[in-house]
């Protein structure tokens, strides 16, 4: 399945495994870049010693790494220390690329940047980013409001009037062969999926965690700023992240400032819940997605069973074309 | 362009025009339905004589017409009275269809539900519905929060699950073909589109609203509760709407509670507002689609556009899968 995108980075299925934090390890994205697509190593935060252990695991395979753009302004210097693994790419999302274009450009690293707008494409191309990855609010983790279906066409228009040779990803939503061949449709080169491969054997998720996700629906899923909120982390206003509802959530979802008020206590409470895998509490990142996905399996075999699903219904699809009068 | 729906509805084009509250009269239900797909009147809160005006408009063409479920449950009689007018199909939305199932069953007539999440769609199945339409939050007008990628697969796996012969259309963000290829990959058999027939010769819009709208993009959208605060309506909880941002709706939005305490002066200028086309104040329901269109045309050209472009991606995707080894 060739497009521009497998040609420009050498991989054979047109998939990019989303750089999720915590959960994109060297092994997963090692996994999914040997059966062809090519792996992410979740650096978000940006903790080197973690990050580095990460690329050892990963053992050679050619993956890439994710920062979050906003905490890598608060320690730039990563950015070398990053660069100097060889990264297959380095994937920039939630904040200004700009600074940091000039030096992955540098190293021969395709830069590709994952934005939530029109707007920030706009930004993402005059910064001379390699691909666009277009995520809508439908996916997993941080994100923002619009949906996916009307931003990646959008956006698909926005580098075709500047005639700009950059390549376009979609992301949030896309779960199997059925997204993967709808992405294609309009007009992305390839599909970044973050929540099927969460639910692979390879991603650092709890085993219990896990086994009540395969039980939501897509309706069982919220974009909220509470798990920011517990945690401390200083997010931008604009962006919250889609989680799977639960107890915890469901309390403090619209009373974040009462949550700041207790938040000592509550912290405690929630990573201890993290630890423990206990989902009443502790938090699950996943897209809507999760609706599509009832089983946890080898990263390879996910990419063949999303693979094998988008040629058939592509073939279909022609072929229903073919014999129209 | 056959599909199981252009067959049920002896149709040639699988494409339902979405029933627009004001929008949507007889002129552009007939428009769309003389051109080969399902024009609907948009029938919404229900005005009996706005809504046999329009039938009486539509001249005999087979068009369908929309109710707002929760307001026909205030004014159960409309059901007869529309059903009267022999529509080509009931389209329900924003509520439990279940006490009005029965007598469009027994009228013959098809219903269509539209449903927000997989949890309506269950309901919508348990009630009989002939057609199901997964609108996603990208949609322009009411709707709800999930996204239009992954709700569509995964109520078609429930479909699919209860080996129901039930029919599927996508609903939000969907304007050109790629969107209806798209929608098809994702399982769906035809689309519903709003907004792209919004911005039509006959849609039932002030011009000076239109003009503005071309030159949005979908960024320029926000799903918000302050257009029904204004207008005094008591839509429930759940359900917002996406209209184009304006300085009323930054004003506004988020401080519902105080608008409520000034809703007599704000509703005067709102309306005086929407009567001269003034879009600083007045609404304007549109999708995220709305950066997808960058002109007002004939209801019969928009169709032919959307299906000429889904039907080239279409046959082209097949041919790629066909060369590829």
């Amino acid at each position: 399945m060739k497009t521009r995108l497998t040609e420009a980075l050498g991989i054979t299925c047109p998939v990019i495994q989303a750089p999720m934090a915590f959960a994109a390890g060297g092994a997963l994205a090692s996994a999914v870049s040997n059966a062809g697509g090519l792996g992410m190593i979740g650096g978000a935060y940006g903790d080197p010693e973690w990050i580095n252990r990460q690329f050892d695991i990963a053992a050679g395979a050619r993956v890439g790494c994710g920062l979050i753009t906003w905490k890598l302004a608060k320690q730039p210097q990563l950015l070398d220390r990053v660069l100097a693994r060889d990264p297959a790419a380095l994937f920039l999302s939630f904040g200004d690329p700009e600074p940091f274009a000039p030096a992955i450009r540098d190293a021969g690293v395709p830069l590709i940047c994952q934005v939530q707008t029109l707007r920030d494409a706009r930004q993402a191309l005059d910064c001379g980013a390699d691909i666009i990855v277009a995520q809508g609010a439908d996916a997993g983790g941080h994100g923002e409001a619009r949906g996916t279906f009307a931003l990646v066409p959008e956006i698909a228009d926005e580098i075709a009037r500047r005639n700009n040779k950059a390549l376009l990803c979609a992301a949030g939503g896309i779960a199997d062969g059925r997204g993967l061949a709808a992405a294609m449709m309009l007009g992305a080169d390839a599909a970044v999926i973050g929540t099927r491969f969460w639910a692979s054997h390879e991603a650092l998720v709890h085993p219990r965690i896990l086994d009540r996700a395969l039980a939501a629906t897509g309706d069982d899923t919220i974009r909220t700023k509470v798990v920011d909120v517990v945690r401390g982390y200083d997010w931008p206003g604009r962006y919250n992240g889609r989680v799977l509802r639960n107890s915890f959530v469901q309390k403090w979802h619209g009373s974040e400032d009462a949550l700041k008020l207790e938040v000592g206590i509550e912290a405690a409470k929630w990573a201890a819940a993290q630890e423990a895998g206990n989902l009443d509490v502790a938090t699950a990142f996943a897209g809507e997605g999760i609706g599509l996905i009832d089983t946890v399996l080898p990263a390879s075999d996910i990419l063949a069973v999303v693979m094998d699903g988008a040629q058939r219904i592509l073939a279909a699809a022609g072929q229903n074309q073919q014999e129209a009068p």
